[in-house]
C-alpha cells in the first residue's frame, strides 16, 4: 500500500485508543480523549491505563491488548520508556498507524534518547506500523471530528497544513480562522522519524479535500525525496512553505526542539523556488500568503490601481507597492473621462493613481464618484489588480466617518462581486487593548473587517503586508504559468 | 527674532481668528472653531464670516479687521481666491502667523494656482507673516488645547511631531496613543511654503517638551538646509524620519499632494543616515521605532535573550532576531546553573535561547523558573536586550492558559522593573474582526497588551516587527555614541 493510502486510512479510524488516557487534567493524554469527546469523534475511543476504569464514562482498559474491538489508531501519551512495549501490542489489534504524542528522544540531545527512538523505529518496521512523530500533536481533522486542540474550528476548508511543530500548527489554524480560512486536515509530525514531510507533501497532493497546501518545515533528513515531493505538490496546488532554522541559532534551536537537521538557508531557498513552491519567512506571512491564495483569483499582473484614503496614505501606497515590484501606473484616459464627466467643476485631472479621495468635492462622494472609479478600474484591462484602502482621517466626527467609511467597503464589495479580478484591502484595526474595544473607531473598522472577511475579500493590515503577499503571489502564478 | 522664538510665539497664541468659520458642520471654519471649543482653548476665539452674527454662541465678525482685540493667530479656510485679502488685513490686529488649511495652490499643478501661492508668500514676506501650509491642518499641541481634529488625546507626551500630510500625523497621534505615547506637539504644513521642515525640525530641537522628533516628509526645496537641521536636531534628540515620495509613483502622488520635490530617494537614504536621524521606510515603522525610542533605555548591543513561546516560536525567534542582526547566544553557563539548581531531575542543558518553555516539566513551571531565568537574563552582562515573547499555544484550556499567560506577563513586568535593562514584548492580539472581540483567547491576550502598555513596556505584534525596529534602534545609538 501506498503512503498516501496508509495515510488516507489512519486518517480514517473507525475506532482510536489514546494510550496513558487519564482523569487527570493536566496529563495529555486526558486532553486528547476529552477533545476528541469534544469535538464528537464518532468512532469508538479506548482509553488504555492500567490504574483507572472509567475515564469520561468510557471504560478504561488496562492494556491495548485488552481491548476487544479491532483498533485502527492509536494516540500514544505514554513516557518513553513505554512506547516499545505499547507497539507489540499493536499487531494484535490491527493497528496501522500511531501518533506519538511521546517526546523526549533525540531532540534532548541525549544519546540514550535518540538510541530509544531508533529502536522503535526498527521494531514499528518490523511490525509493520507507520509511526506519527514522535513528539508532535498529531492530527486535526475537522471532519473525522479529531483535534489536537480544545479551540479549533468544527468546520473545514480547502487548507492542509503539515508543520513540524504543534504550536506553528494550532496557531496558524487560529490566526487563519479569523481571516476566514479553514482546514481540511492537520498533521503536526514532530521529529519525522518515520512519516516524513515529503509522505505529507504527497499525501495532501492527493487529497482532494485539500486546495492550498501549507507547511512548517525545521529540516529533512532527505532532500532529494522533499524537493521531488514539492515539485510535484507545487504542479498541482500552490504550496507554501515556512522554512524554520536559518540561522545559527535557529538551527540550534531546530535541533532541540524537533532534532532536526536544519541544513543551509539557501539550498533551502533555491530548492523552494525551483520545485515552484512559495516560501514564507514568518509566521505572519504564511498566514498572508494563505489569505491570498484562498480568496484572490489568480493575479497574473502587477499592474495596480489603489483607491481610498487621503494624500499621505496615497503617497504611501505608491511607494510601498512600487518598491515591492508593482507598477502603479497613471489614471488611464477613460477613467479620467468618468472623473470629467461625473464632475466637471473640479480639475479632473488632478487626481491620479492613487486615487487620493480628500481631494474630491463633496459632490463628487455625494455623486458615487469612488465607487464608479473602483468599478471602472476593475473593469479596466489597465489593472491586473485593485486595492482598496480603509482608512479613517479626515476632520469629521463619528457619523459622517462613519457613513463615510461604511460606504468606501460597500463600493470595494460591489466591484469585488464580479470575481474576476483580483481585489484587496488594506485595513489596520490596530493591535488593541482591551478598553480599546469600546471606542468607536476601532469597532467600525473591525466591523468592516468582519464585513470584507465574509465577503471573501482578503484583508491586509498594512501597505507592505498587502504588497509583499501579492507580490509573491504573482510570482508564483507567473512562474506557474511559464513552466506548465 | 528667529524662527524658533517665532513659532514659539505663535504656538502661544493669546487669540486665534478663524476665517471662514460656520455654522454648516461640513464646512471646516465650523470644525476648527469647534475644535477649540471641545478642546477648552483658554483665548479668545473669533470666527470670521460676513454672512453670520453668532457661531457656537460666540461673536461672528465681518472681516478680521472688525475684532476688537489683539489677534495673534489665524486659521484661514477660505477659499484661496480670498487668502491675499485676508493676509492685508493681519498687520493691523497684530496677527504674526496665518495657518492656511485653505488649499489647491501648487499641488494642483495648474498654473495660475501656483502663481497665485508665489504672490501669497511674497506678500506675507512684505507684511511680516509668517505661513503654515498651505494645504494643511496646522497644529495640535494639548497643552494649549489646540487641536486640528476631533478626537487626539487632551493630554501631552514627550513626541513633537512635523508632517507634510495632516492624514499621517492624525492618524500617527491615534495609533501611537493605543501604544501608551503622547506627544507634545504636532505640525501638519503641507506645500511648506514659508515655514518648512527644516525651520520645524530647529523649533523641535529647541524645544524643551519635545524628547523625541518624528517626521513625514514628502519632499524640501533646500536640501541643504534641510540637512544641517537634521544633524544638529539628530545630536540632541532621537528623529525618525519616514521620507514618502520615494518611487516613481510616490513622487507623482507626493507632487499632486503637496506639490513636494521628493528628490532621488537614495540620496535622502544617504543624508538621514549621514544626519545621524533613523529613517522609517512606512508607518506602522514610524510606529515601532517612536514606541522604542519613547519607553525602552538604549539598546546599545546585539546579544538578545528571548523567553517564552513553545518550539515552534522559539525557533522562528532564533530566525527572526538573527536575521535582523542579533546574537541570539547560546544560554551562559550560571543561567543554566540556575535551571539545574530549581529542576535537578529535567535535562537541564536542554533549554538554550531563546527559552522554550514547553520543554519544562509542571514543576518547573510551579517553581517560577521563567520567571528566574528572566530575572537571570536582565542581571547578566552576557544580554545586552530581553525579548518575552507571550503567545498561547498549549493543548489546555481557557483556565489552565489564562493562569499561565498572565504569570508569564507578571514576570516579564516584574523583570523589566529595574528598568536599566531593554526589556519588549512580542504579543500578537491579531486584527480582529467585531464578534472576535467577545472570545477569551484574544481578550485574554488584549488584557495582557494593556498590562504592558500601562508599564510602559513596548509590545511589538511580530517578531520581525520587534527586531527589525531594535535592529533600527542599536544602529543608531551605537552611531550617536561614536559620534559623540
Amino acid at each position: 500500500m501506498s503512503i498516501t493510502n496508509e495515510l488516507e486510512k489512519a486518517f480514517h479510524p473507525r475506532s482510536i485508543a489514546v494510550a496513558g488516557a487519564s482523569d487527570n487534567p493536566s496529563s495529555p493524554g486526558n486532553l486528547f480523549t476529552q477533545h476528541l469527546m469534544d469535538y464528537g469523534y464518532r468512532g469508538e475511543i479506548y482509553p488504555i491505563n492500567p490504574n483507572q476504569t472509567v475515564i469520561f464514562g468510557l471504560r478504561a482498559y488496562a492494556s491495548l491488548r485488552e481491548v476487544l474491538g479491532p483498533v485502527d489508531y492509536v494516540i500514544c501519551c505514554l513516557p518513553a520508556s513505554k512506547v516499545l512495549a505499547l507497539l507489540e501490542e499493536c499487531p494484535e489489534k490491527g493497528v496501522r498507524a500511531v501518533h506519538l504524542f511521546t517526546g523526549r528522544f533525540s531532540e534532548t540531545g541525549v544519546n540514550e534518547a535518540a538510541e530509544l527512538e531508533q529502536n522503535m523505529l526498527q521494531r514499528a518496521r518490523e511490525l509493520g506500523i507507520r509511526l506519527i512523530g514522535p513528539n508532535c500533536m498529531g492530527l486535526y481533522y475537522p471532519k473525522e471530528r479529531i483535534s489536537f486542540a480544545y479551540d479549533l474550528p468544527m468546520d473545514s476548508g480547502p487548507v492542509g497544513m503539515l508543520s513540524q511543530s504543534g504550536g506553528v500548527a494550532g496557531e496558524s489554524v487560529r490566526f487563519a480562522s479569523l481571516r476566514g480560512i479553514r482546514y481540511s486536515k492537520v498533521v503536526s509530525y514532530g521529529n519525522a522519524l518515520d512519516i516524513d514531510e515529503a509522505d505529507l507533501l504527497r499525501y495532501f497532493t492527493q487529497d482532494s479535500e485539500t486546495k492550498v497546501i501549507a507547511s512548517y518545515i525545521e529540516g529533512t533528513r532527505d532532500g532529494k525525496k522533499l524537493f521531488s515531493a514539492l515539485r510535484e505538490a507545487s504542479r498541482l496546488k500552490p504550496v507554501v512553505v515556512l522554512k524554520a532554522g536559518r540561522g545559527i541559532a535557529g538551527v540550534r534551536s531546530a535541533s532541540s526542539h524537533t532534532s532536526a537537521l536544519a541544513g543551509s538557508s539557501e539550498t533551502w531557498e533555491i530548492a523552494i523556488k525551483q520545485a515552484g513552491a512559495i516560501q514564507a519567512t514568518n509566521f505572519e506571512e504564511l498566514e498572508d500568503l494563505l489569505t491570498g491564495l484562498c480568496f484572490l483569483p489568480p493575479v497574473l499582473g502587477r499592474r495596480v490601481g489603489v483607491v481610498g484614503g487621503g494624500g499621505g496614505v496615497s503617497v504611501l501606497s505608491a511607494d510601498g507597492w512600487g518598491e515591492a515590484g508593482f507598477d502603479v501606473i497613471p489614471l488611464p484616459e477613460d477613467i479620467q473621462a468618468t472623473i470629467r464627466e461625473k464632475v466637471p467643476e473640479m480639475w479632473w485631472n488632478w487626481i491620479g493613481n492613487p486615487v487620493d479621495m480628500s481631494l474630491m468635492p463633496e459632490s463628487a462622494w455625494l455623486s458615487g464618484l469612488t465607487g464608479d472609479i473602483l468599478h471602472a478600474m476593475v473593469a479596466s484591462p489597465d489593472f491586473d489588480l485593485v486595492i482598496g484602502n480603509v482608512s479613517i482621517g479626515g476632520p469629521f466626527g463619528e457619523e459622517w466617518t462613519s457613513g463615510m467609511i461604511k460606504e468606501h467597503a460597500d463600493d470595494i464589495m460591489e466591484a469585488a462581486k464580479n470575481g474576476t479580478k483580483p481585489v484587496a484591502v488594506v485595513l489596520d484595526t490596530a493591535a488593541l487593548r482591551i478598553g480599546d474595544f469600546e471606542e468607536w473607531r476601532w469597532r467600525l473598522l473591525a466591523e468592516q473587517r468582519s464585513r470584507f472577511v465574509a465577503a471573501h475579500i482578503p484583508v491586509f493590515s498594512s501597505i507592505s503586508e498587502a504588497a509583499n503577499t501579492i507580490s509573491k503571489l504573482v510570482n508564483y502564478y507567473q512562474n506557474r504559468d511559464m513552466s506548465s
